[in-house]
């Protein structure tokens, strides 16, 4: 793989601060390359549930021309909420990486475990922590500057 | 109100079933006037997460140009699954009413209990039953015929 997808995460989370977005960003691989990337925009376009996994998600089904992404995986700099915990299950994506932990609205590893729950019909392969001081960092200046404004 | 919105939300269920598409529809109101409505189109757009209530929450927010729906309620046909429900939480919808129970895949009253947990930063009033069986056989038959095929 030519460029790592958890660091152009990270950089994607890096755009959206700039933009005054909540800094997250998400990329889908397939064979080993990037074929989607999104950051949240949900003040751009007014709309809460454009998150970064929905809108790469949607990506990666419209670049693959299918609604099931199990041969893909999916990087994220935050722990994925219900929402995208939920799309990523109905979109049956095969693994999910985040680089860092949300207590308070985590679906995966923090307030609810959705990955390892046997009576829905998907449990995507998952694992936590790289880049994890990065993008805890990125999340923390973002709402420190918020906070002063 | 000069329609029943689940009354509404069982048509447009209904019009999913007749292009293929599992039969669950969904309309938003604003005081007392329907906004927004929609119904799945996951197979038309090749997109798992093109639920009923995702494609109604977005019109809702475009229509109100806004993305808290405070003041909304959202009616459905059946209970959502926690990928809408995680939706509903982050759109900070009003109130919720549902015709039937999704025993699979609910995230209400059936599998997880969203709307009440109060680590959440948002708890919708919900109730549902209402038009519970004619929702229910919508479903059933779609499901039935889907089998014979």
């Amino acid at each position: 793989m030519s460029l790592d997808p958890m660091k152009r995460a990270l950089e994607l989370a890096e755009e959206a601060s700039l933009k005054n977005e909540v800094p997250v960003g998400a990329v889908i691989t397939h064979n080993g390359e990037i074929i989607a990337e999104a950051h949240n925009t949900k003040e751009a376009e007014i709309q809460a549930i454009r998150h970064a996994e929905m809108i790469v998600i949607e990506k990666a089904s419209q670049a693959l021309g299918a609604w099931r992404l199990n041969e893909c995986s999916l990087y994220v700099t935050l722990e994925p909420c219900l929402m995208c915990a939920g799309a990523i299950i109905q979109s049956r994506v095969g693994k999910v990486y985040f680089a860092t932990k949300d207590p308070k609205g985590g679906a995966v590893a923090s307030l609810y475990n959705f990955f390892d729950d046997e009576r829905l019909n998907h449990q995507p392969i998952w694992d936590c922590g790289q880049y994890q001081e990065e993008a805890s960092l990125l999340l923390k200046n973002f709402f420190k500057k918020k906070r002063q404004k």
